[in-house]
Formats: C-alpha cells, structure tokens, sequence
C-alpha cells in the first residue's frame, strides 16, 4: 500500500545540498562520518505525519507515494526546500563596527547580529557585506529517504504526535487510551516541569482534531502522588495496603 | 466549636497601623472609604488555611480558637507582622544621581532603584538617604478580623485551594471529585492558556497532600474539545448527532 497524505510515518533521511556537503541527517554513523554530529541531538527516525508541513515540501511531497521499507533519493528545488535567496537580507555593515569589537572580516566568516547568523561575503573599502540569508537558501537539495515504518493503531498515533511536541518526553512513558471519541492522555512527570507545556498541549490537540478521524476530545490528565507513598511502593510493597488506609500511624506500626 | 490550625476558613479584615493609617482590607467599601481603592482588586473575603502561612504569622495565629461568625480586633507586633526594620537597607544616593534624571529629592519621596520602592529619608548635602524597607516593617499592626466561613468539604476545601493558586479563574469553574483517595480535578479553560499553572499544580497538590487526609494522589485533567462542534453545540443542537458521525459532509447536509 503505499503512503497518503495523512499518513503517520517514521522516516530516516539525509540531506545535502547538491553537488556539495551532508547539512541534516537523522542516523548518527552518517552525522559522525560528515562531521555534523551533535552530541544533544537524538539520532532517530523522524516521527512526522504525511502533509502536516512537519518536514521541508519537497520532501513531504515525496513520501506520498512511497511504501513502508522503501528508499528514494529525491532532488528538491529551492522554493520547496529552504526558500529562494532574498537579495534584501544582504546588509552593508561598517567595516568600524567590525573593528569597534576587535574582529577582522574576511569573506565566509560568519557573524552574529541581532539574534541572527550572517556570512560575510565581501571586504572592500570600508564597506562589509554581510548575508543573512539561511546557508540553504536559493540551493537544489537532495535527500535520501527512506520509510521506517507506518504507524497504524490510533493509540500510537498520538504517541507519535506527543513524540513530537514533548521531545524531552520519553514517549512510552506516557499513557494512552482512546474511547467513545475521546483520546485520554496521562501524561510523563517529565512534563509537569515544563512551563511550555501548555502550548505543547494546544497543539497535540489541535493535531489530533485535523488528522485522527473520530476523536471529539483530547483530555490530558497530570498525576501527583504524596511524596511519602511513593518511597513506600519501591521499598516495601507488601505493607503498601495497610499503609494507604492509615499513613499516619506509620511510626507505630512498624514496631509491631 | 473554636477553629484549630489546618481549618479551612473565609476571612475579612482590614489591616492598619497601630494609631495611623489602613493599609490593606478585604472590603471593598473599607478600602474606598480610606483611599485604597484599586479596580484590579478583587475585593472578596480571602479562602486560607489557618496555620500555612496564608497570612501574616500574627493573624494567621490569632484565628486559632476564634468561632465561626465571630469579630475581633488584634494587636500584632512587628516581628509577627512584616518584620523589623533592617538598617542596612537604608542606602546613601549621591544627590547627583537625582539631578541626572531631572529629580529634586524631598523627605517623603517614592522612588524605584532596581525593582524595589524605597522612600527618601532625609537630603543633606550631596548625600540622600533613601530607606529601601518596606513601611510596614518595624509598626505595630492592629487588624480587625471576621472569620466568614469554615469550608468542611473535602471538595470545597480543594475549591479554597484552587482559588488560592489560580486567582485568575472562577473557582466554580473547576470540577472536583473525590474517591479513594485520589482527588480529580478538571481544570477551568483559563488554566489552559497559563504558562505558569504548572507552578500552581505543583502547589494545590503538595498542599492537599499536606492538610487533607486520606488524599493520596491528585489527577488534574485538561479538556479540549474539536472546535467545529463546539460552535455547533450552541447554534444547532438538534442536528449535533448527525453531524457527529460525519462532521467532513457537513456542508453537503446542509442542503438536504
């Protein structure tokens, strides 16, 4: 069968721009052998669903299509991949500015401005050229794709959509059970920290509503356990019972 | 029966320097009367927990063994009120730093220095002194206190709690429901859109675990709902089950 718009897919891929360097990669051998390996990233295949813009256009594209298993090298013009260069992110800066902070620009140097990362492109006369357009920008890309697997049951569908905006989540670690309509999410104690939880939530939501036919209502459930129990049941599960109608009296049952 | 430490109670009060001005109250026509008014407050009686440092030390124990329905009037010393007043929050300003912000210090005056108020004591010279205490430390405090309420409840006290840590939401737009001993709380939407309600969960739960007995386990639940048949819900209610089906042929229906 192959893949539809719509599809819930794990997907590895490698990307380099044509006729040139490895810029993205989600297998660690090829990041390590391209010199791109990023020890706070996770190499794994890519949790994405199929037309949802959770990857560049081109390549979204591309899987519909495909088959679960299949591999495909695809070329990406720029206007579905990183966008065309824009002429107006290339700014003239003093070459004072340069010197003011002790640097010496020479072309290909790369500079931070206001949050962004810029190339130099040119020194000539007091005048600097600095290009703010992304290094992809106005290039023909070419990925090598291939489908992992496809995702089937409802349950894990969502799994994957929390794989995706709890990154920090272990993703088994949260509980999912789907009936009547509804989606019921007991969520990983790894997000009760986070203050950006919130959103993450608003955009499960609104995930599951566009791509999971039959869900009406996603309910997420947080749980907290009295901090006193919870060193019980690893240490002494036998008495957990007796303990939970009384925990007050712990003192003076233990001696008897 | 006299109210003990861990009694979940509404109180009113207003709170003034002892032979000077109110400073704080509960009640709305109190703070109009002596100049306090602001529109941002809600003026309410305050839901506390006697002896969880809801208030004041000094307040929070005079309520001990006061009844339900019953007034009084307390004196409470600085050190069980806002503190004594520490001296070396009194800092020297050169009288220049002033006159560069076109300021012209007099004794009396408010002024903000890095996130704190303080009040110019004194001008002598090139030096102002500028006292950085809070003007309740060091004063005797005299509060009349009314105790509205005691919540009994075990769902109206988690109530008090959730309107403690989420002042921004109705608290009757919270759901809560006990049974063994987990406590179910469905979350009003304003939570929902707050990055810090994980602060506040963090909060309610550690408290219900510390003045409610038998509570083991706290669930918040969060609910969204599909839009589309929200709106539809309100608009028409007798097409809701036929829509709920298919809500994709929604506009072929229409027709029919």
């Amino acid at each position: 069968m192959v893949l539809e718009k719509g599809d819930f897919v794990k997907i590895n891929y490698t990307g380099r721009i044509k006729d040139g360097e490895v810029f993205d990669t989600t297998i660690e051998e090829v990041a390590k052998e391209h010199g791109i390996y990023d020890p706070r990233v996770r190499f794994k295949a890519q949790a994405i669903v199929i037309g949802a813009g959770h990857v560049i256009p081109g390549l979204d594209e591309a899987l519909v299509g495909m088959e679960v298993g299949e591999k495909r090298v695809i070329e990406v013009p720029p206007e579905k991949g990183f966008g065309l260069r824009d002429p107006s992110k290339v700014k003239v800066v003093p070459l004072r500015e340069f010197k003011k902070q002790g640097l010496k620009p020479y072309p290909g140097m790369r500079i931070e401005a206001e949050g962004k990362v810029g190339r130099v492109q040119s020194v000539s006369g007091g005048r600097v050229l600095v290009d703010f357009n992304s290094e992809l920008a106005g290039k023909t890309l070419v990925y090598e794709v291939n489908v992992e697997e496809k995702i089937n049951k409802l349950e894990e569908k969502i799994r994957l959509l929390l794989e995706r905006h709890f990154p920090y989540a272990d993703p088994n670690e949260h509980e999912i059970r789907c009936e009547d309509g509804r989606a019921i999410i007991t969520l990983s104690d790894a997000v009760k920290l986070r203050s950006d939880a919130f959103i993450a939530k608003h955009l499960v939501a609104k995930e599951i509503f566009e791509y999971l036919d039959g869900i009406n209502e996603v309910e997420f459930q947080e749980i907290f356990k009295k901090p006193e129990e919870k060193k019980e049941e690893k240490v002494e599960e036998k008495k957990q019972e007796k303990k939970k109608a009384k925990p007050k009296r712990r003192r003076r049952k233990k001696s008897s």
